[in-house]
């Protein structure tokens, strides 16, 4: 099979931005959460969560956000020496204290002890409480898959959402993130915010000085806003618009089923894992631990069913979607976590395309935390 | 606090339907079923779920369905001798064969099942196979919320949907329901197609001469219809229309979220259980076994906190989500699970709405079977 070339995200005009090779830019972010006190291990997590959204084409949770880990971590509001300690125990279940530590290190950590459990028992659940933003939610599902387990991870988040019927930002745009493995690549993974769009979409259209369309962002008065996206992004950080359940205004196209999944995410990642839910969870750089909780379950494949015989269905079924009419409207027909898995080999070959305005900006960070500038 | 009278399916006008008491509607269901060789106690289970979908105002899957299980029965293609077994089983995790037996006793046993597990290792999941339409999701949640745990139900279904970027329907309207028991009534259930509507509200409009409106259906060639609802469920029943998933057509509104989501059930419920998917999942009167699959996963809250302190802590985020100022197009803000309660409550007072077509229809089941008419 010829490889294709395919980016989820097409870069700007080639002047705009450089691509630079994935494995430097790991090393690179590694080093400056090294320059930080973050432990090696610990570094090297995060690096790998980060680059992962880079790579995925979800540019939102890559480089450009180490921004705000590192001021997280120099206002003191991210512990870098946390001990993460599993609170509680039964066969299938724990319970785990990131203790304001990095929510990537706690999540990693969190799902590898799912797997264990679901190993034993066939599933394994792991609730995370005292967490941070953790990047992007499918990173932990695919932890799962690549050892032959269905990965499913759920979080909080930052309130960004109106919940249906109410004005103002409420919810998380807690996402929910499911991997199934494939006997061959690409494996499976849905990875969605349960919002219209992750507010990652809005960042990414004020820099292409892209119009807002109808139906993501309400105003503080519950009327749909539009165009400049710059103005829309502000307001939604200055708390003068929220963003749009899946399903969008009201309960007419089910606003009230994004908005209620949105809720019951929250309930089990924040509620029942002691973390805090709605409008207490915190922003990184803010002045209080953001306390964001997470949910991280597996499932063991064979105690269900062969490999053998769940990989040839698996394929069957994606054959018969594949084969499907195709909308004459449509590019193309996808099965959840392909675009980002094209998008992955190609940066793998091509490098990850960073825009010249992040790319100085990393080179600020380099310099004020005196790290060797190793993306020349 | 005084009683409030609500019915989230406002009934048509006092002549087209008459009240009937809920006790008496459930013991007339269950002799139906036991007219047809099923045993008391399956028929009770039967009965129970088909009845609280009137009585939590989902009539579409009340007893205006009745006749097709009938149906199903009458032709052999569902089995009423059923041999239930538990195929194979790890300490957190069962899977069972339905034996083509009626999905609403195979599902009650599995969610006990699943509960048992949960008791001892934390979270228990079952998976069935072999199964056929099992009615409203939410109720098998219930069962795990009234012995105190979380319930969460997935099933696939006959297709309906059109999958994002393709014509024709290849998905079901594959429900999630989520349920969280709080200490005082009404427990939290979120229960909801992964389609913009469950096709019972197509057929609601169509009992109630109401238009359709943009942005639920698309005909054959993937162009939104609207309109007429009596035309429009019959161009879906015959496959030249298909209902959108949430978010709706493309990706722009998020409907590759809806139809992913949609997707990533079946996978769970239909593809590991070894029971059909996609376009294989059968229609109850149908010229072969439904082969319907079904999740149900329960989760211990006293493995991961105290009950006092979840049902405190859930307790206020409710009232901070009802205290949030509400949109002014907005009759109320709602939780979860809460008109359906409220619907119950004022049915379980007022006897349920029964339209005189629905009536008629059950007395001549009653004649047909020589089923003593109780409902007078």
């Amino acid at each position: 099979m010829m490889f294709e070339y395919y980016e989820k995200e097409a870069p700007l005009a080639f002047e705009e931005y450089l691509r630079i090779d994935h494995f430097k830019l790991k090393e690179f972010v590694s080093a400056v959460f090294q320059a930080l006190q973050v432990s090696k291990d610990d570094a090297c997590t995060v690096a790998d969560v980060i680059v992962a959204a880079d790579l995925a084409g979800i540019s939102s949770h890559g480089v450009q956000r180490i921004r705000r880990y590192v001021d997280g971590i120099r206002v003191g509001n991210v512990n870098v020496k946390s001990h993460i300690r599993v609170v509680s125990e039964s066969e299938a279940v724990a319970l785990v204290d990131a203790d304001n530590g990095l929510g990537q290190v706690a999540a990693s950590k969190a799902m590898d002890l799912a797997v264990k459990k679901a190993e034993k028992c066939g599933i394994g659940l792991t609730l995370v409480r005292n967490s941070n933003h953790f990047g992007i939610a499918g990173y932990y599902s695919m932890k799962a898959v690549e050892r032959g387990f269905i990965g499913v991870t759920l979080t909080n988040s930052e309130k960004l959402v109106a919940y249906t019927n109410t004005l103002g930002r409420s919810l998380g745009t807690n996402p929910i993130a499911v991997g199934i493995p494939k006997k061959k690549p690409p494996p499976i993974l849905f990875d969605a915010a349960t919002s219209v769009v992750p507010v990652g979409k809005i960042e990414l259209y004020k820099k292409l000085h892209k119009e807002i369309r109808e139906g993501w962002v309400v105003d503080e008065f519950g009327e749909s806003l539009s165009g400049d996206a710059t103005s829309i992004h502000k307001k939604v950080r200055e708390n003068k618009a929220a963003i749009l359940p899946i399903g969008g205004l009201g309960e007419e196209l089910g606003g009230h089923k994004g908005s209620g999944l949105s809720f019951m995410i929250d309930v089990i990642s924040g509620v029942l894992s002691g973390a805090a839910w709605g409008v207490h969870v915190g922003y990184t750089v803010g002045d209080k631990p953001s306390n964001v909780g997470h949910t991280l379950l597996a499932i063991n494949i064979e105690s269900l069913m062969s490999k053998g015989e769940f990989f040839s269905r698996i394929e069957k079924y994606i054959q018969e979607i594949k084969s499907t009419p195709k909308h004459s409207k449509a590019e193309r027909i996808w099965i959840p976590g392909e675009k980002s898995w094209l998008t992955m080999q190609t940066r793998r070959k091509k490098g990850i395309p960073i825009y010249k305005t992040i790319y100085e900006d990393l080179r600020e960070l380099a310099n004020e935390l005196k790290v060797h500038w190793i993306l020349n």
